[in-house]
């Protein structure tokens, strides 16, 4: 599993040396690799979400600068292709992050060295996040296993929500890391995948890449998840973080939150999973947080397909209807069992806290 | 407000004499009045679903047999009827009983009386229905005047699910009816209608009707209920309930059990309108009501509209995804603030509940 690039949001096609992507768009419905092979393409990719996931974005924006290197390593187009990689998402801290390390690898190289210096860093950025993946991956296996130590044979049902899996990152994923590891190791596993309304990443997303991968997985509107948990149907939760507050307060996907009541409510644990790098140390609890409010086009139309119509937007709501959108929610400390990292998994407690941030590179605490 | 018939799911038109309804599938998009003007009619509006919400179901089939013995009052003419009405949703316990008193009011009388009698009795069940949700109205409406005390001109936000308005009863409603006894009585009221996933029923009917009666609302994921409720835009929740057990347990639309988590975890009030008939007194507590599985076909396709091809329903998962569709949950009386009934307002307790059972009478108790 994940030895070769076949289950993999982004690989480097070895005979022309273009990077390849995922058109994540198209999903579930197309599985189609797009090669980037001018700047433009790059931008296009990251601009329209082709690539989503902030460590995706990243290595994406790491090896477009790369590649722009390529073409002409003088200072004054690295800056431009820079410019133009970082105007695609201002916002996403993963990508200025990567640009960086690509930049002050080459800046101070005679020209004719920084391609190589670039491609080596950037492909060097992609495989410390697979192996930080991995380690997730084998962190959370661990808590499964302790879970179904009782009952080894027995099939463990997983819930989770949003993608989180190696459509956000490059291979294994971070809450979907443990779940891949857990197949790999021949224990019975079954993923509940909620739909994550309004823009449904558990079902065009999670869905299609645990099918690819073999896992068994069954999608269920957001909704049904209090009741799975109340009616013994699942035995954890594991979801991932966009952001974790120092305290242990979780910023994700809307609807985290409810997920998070329902599993305390019933006694399950509820696992996230995340590299230590989404921690803001700065960030004291997640009241603090802003919570980004999107279109309410977002939950008053949906992408289907037809066998009549093929791809299209539908309105789903009356006309005269308008929609409020919060993407975010907080999940408190108190609601989450473990946090589960490349380092370990801690408790979301200031004593866990502490310990993670003790386990931690200078640069990440 | 409600004076006329206009915000009405059914009525009797004074000129043809012929009962009209709401074709409920064809909402949001389409308010489609269908002249109910023979018994294949009647039976054509329960079994597709034009009309839907048990009191309304019982109502039209109630409706439906007084029609059919107006055209001939033989007894062999009723019993056929009666069981064409019947088989239209075999296992809904109101149509049965609706059909029962019906009969039950003319099988004595001699045919040429039968009539008469017959539409009588469908209109007074109609009446009945009508004055029970004004009066579950009336009482919701004292608690949300409670909730206002301190500052009644502030804008009580009122959270709701599914759809119990007046396309689920006559009028009024009974979730809903508070809200437009509230909006009659001039206190500012806004709605966060919750979509309910899978069918939609939040976006598509409750947000309908309450945009048609003037009561200012705003569509959210399902999703969204726990972030709003934590970020302090919720004063208090009320949904309606399909069946509710003697102890005070509430078994209603999928995803309510998730809002009532969320409303005790920030301390807001939750609270469940239903009329007293909806009481199973035979039934102990919440576990023992089984819960619905319906086609996972409902979570994968949705039906929307397009300006270039019209009204469709599209795939929205993936070909090869499989789904879990569990149409109820169950809300633990420990997370109901208050039972809103025609009867009064009861606290879901033990002592809660003998207080309702004393206040019915004996065919409800």
């Amino acid at each position: 599993m994940f030895s070769s690039d076949d289950l993999s949001s982004l690989r480097r096609n070895p005979e022309t040396g273009l990077v390849e992507i995922i058109d994540q768009t198209l999903l579930p419905h197309q599985l189609q690799w797009v090669n980037l092979d001018s700047l433009a393409a790059y931008c296009h990719a990251i601009e329209v979400m082709q690539v989503r996931g902030a460590p995706l974005i990243g290595i994406t924006a790491a090896c477009g600068l790369a590649f722009a290197i390529s073409l002409d390593s003088s200072s004054k187009s690295i800056e431009h292709a820079a410019d133009q990689l970082l105007a695609t998402r201002p916002t996403a801290v993963n990508l200025r992050w990567a640009l960086e390390q690509v930049r002050s690898e080459v800046d101070n190289l005679p020209p004719e060295e920084r391609a190589e210096a670039a491609w080596s860093r950037a492909l060097a950025i992609r495989d410390a996040d697979i192996d930080n993946c991995s380690r997730i991956g084998d962190c959370g296996f661990e808590q499964f296993q302790q879970l179904t130590a009782k009952d080894p044979s027995g099939t463990l049902n997983v819930m989770t929500h949003c993608n989180a899996g190696w459509l956000a990152t490059i291979q294994w994923g971070t809450a979907l890391a443990p779940i891949y590891k857990a197949h790999a190791a021949g224990m019975p596993i079954h993923v509940w995948v909620s739909e994550t309304r309004p823009r449904n990443q558990g079902m065009n997303l999670t869905a299609w890449e645990l099918q690819r991968a073999g896992v068994p997985c069954t999608i269920v509107a957001d909704n049904s998840c209090g009741h799975l948990m109340q009616s013994g149907q699942v035995d954890c939760v594991i979801v991932g973080t966009d952001r974790t507050a120092s305290n242990g307060d979780v910023c994700n996907k809307i609807g985290t939150y409810l997920k998070a009541l329902a599993a305390a409510a019933n006694d399950i644990p509820f696992f996230v999973g995340l590299p230590a790098s989404t921690v803001d140390w700065r960030c004291l609890d997640g009241d603090s947080i802003p919570i980004e409010e999107r279109s309410g086009q977002e939950v008053l139309e949906i992408r289907g397909v037809s066998s009549s119509a093929g791809y299209l937007n539908v309105s789903i709501a009356g006309s005269d209807s308008t929609a409020a959108n919060p993407a975010f929610d907080v999940t408190p400390a108190k609601l989450v069992t473990k946090l589960i990292t490349e380092y370990g998994a801690f408790q979301a407690t200031d004593a866990g806290m502490s310990a993670l941030r003790k386990k931690l590179p200078e640069h990440l605490a």
